[in-house]
């Protein structure tokens, strides 16, 4: 895994930025280290592919790099093959997986990444199927997929947006940590909760949890990492995560 | 559908009241008019169905009914052909749907309710599984299921736990609002939000929603409608709903 290149996001946007300004500095020098001028941008969790490109591109373009979407190329399997840079962007996990087993993309995805390298940018349900699996997603089902099995680009989960409940707040609905453990009641992966703001950071067999250029008083930051049968740890952010790539 | 009979509930707990105890003055009158003693409880939705049985049926017992759980019996297609009244719990809606799907549940439950007027109780995941389908779930997906399609003893969705952002928390990721939205981009059936304490009540072709006992000041029990390319409407308790039956 020496060439994996992952910057997956909890979220394109944080609160008191703008959208994605809170990932610039990092995002800018992910894709300059690694060469990158042109991104292809898989808008496949959303229903309005143009609109949805545009609106990820004039950010990137403000940053000094193009972006085109997939859908406009004839065949997305070469699209991904030719691609400098893979990012796939938030909306609804289901239909975003469902999307990339209807198209074939899957294996060619993975195959660019692990094997050649190519960067890969995710966040929020991007950032899902970059995991083992969709299973800890926050989505709906809004769209049955043949299985949850995702790229597999790390071998854990993640649940994007991670929060806990305003201690406020009356609902009594089942909070994002119950759920969590519910998983694991019948699976065995690491869950990692990663707070909005913040970035998991992959570099081949290094990870390492990126915070935002300027944290919000009284907002946490920390990764909560979720193992069966054992109570969550919190992590800070610049803290090292790579244990999560070996097990 | 003359002899339907739900009782479909938001949540088993509401704050301020003990698990269930929200719903004993309604749920007690819905057994009582159906001559129901003994309840039929699924506990299907959690793993731990002799504990999860007891916390219910403790409940039920002390309102004067008695409950089993389906897995003590030995057959649970022929439990659910003698049951007085059947009651599915909440938790994981998933985990529920599937193992009624592996256990042969779906065509029995359904045909008692429908066509033989068994009582049926449900809430949160029970609910869920009562409607036309379960892509309404706030739940994470921690087992695959064959399908999404439900038990349709409603023909519409209901999003349980409804609930919208308290205006002071800074979390940006997608609104209930916002999910039900990227629902109906690629689904037709309404989906009624059903707020934590309340009830939607469905006797033959006449559905009501029912509000808690005592209203907590501030908070809403109103349902909220959505409807696919139109402004969601919001139904005060005792509003009748049963034109959502006849679509």
């Amino acid at each position: 895994m020496g060439k994996r290149n992952l910057f997956l996001m909890s979220s394109s946007a944080m609160h008191g930025f703008g959208y994605l300004e809170h990932a610039q500095t990092d995002m800018t020098s992910f894709f300059k280290n690694n060469s990158v001028q042109k991104v292809l941008f898989i808008p496949y969790a959303l229903t309005d592919y143009d609109g949805y490109t545009e609106r990820v591109g004039s950010v990137l373009k403000r940053w000094g790099f193009s972006c085109n979407g997939i859908h406009t190329f004839p065949d997305p399997v070469k699209a991904v093959e030719n691609a400098e840079a893979i990012y796939i962007g938030g909306g609804n996990t289901f239909l975003l997986l469902r999307t990339l087993y209807e198209k074939q993309l899957v294996g060619p995805i993975r195959d660019r990444v692990l094997n050649h390298g190519v960067p890969y940018v995710g966040s929020s349900a991007g950032t899902n199927v970059a995991t083992r699996s969709i299973q800890t997603t926050n989505d709906m089902p809004i769209v049955h997929t043949p299985t949850f099995d995702a790229l597999a680009l790390v071998p854990f989960n993640i649940n994007p947006h991670y929060t806990e409940p305003d201690a406020n707040v009356k609902h009594m609905g089942e909070t994002r940590q119950e759920r969590i453990k519910q998983f694991h009641e019948l699976n065995d992966a690491p869950v990692l909760g990663l707070r909005e703001g913040t970035t998991l950071f992959v570099d081949g067999d290094n990870a390492t949890l990126i915070g935002p250029p300027t944290e919000m008083p009284g907002i946490c930051y920390d990764a909560r990492l979720f193992r069966k049968n054992q109570e969550p740890v919190e992590y800070a952010p610049l803290s090292s995560l790579s244990f999560l790539l070996k097990e």
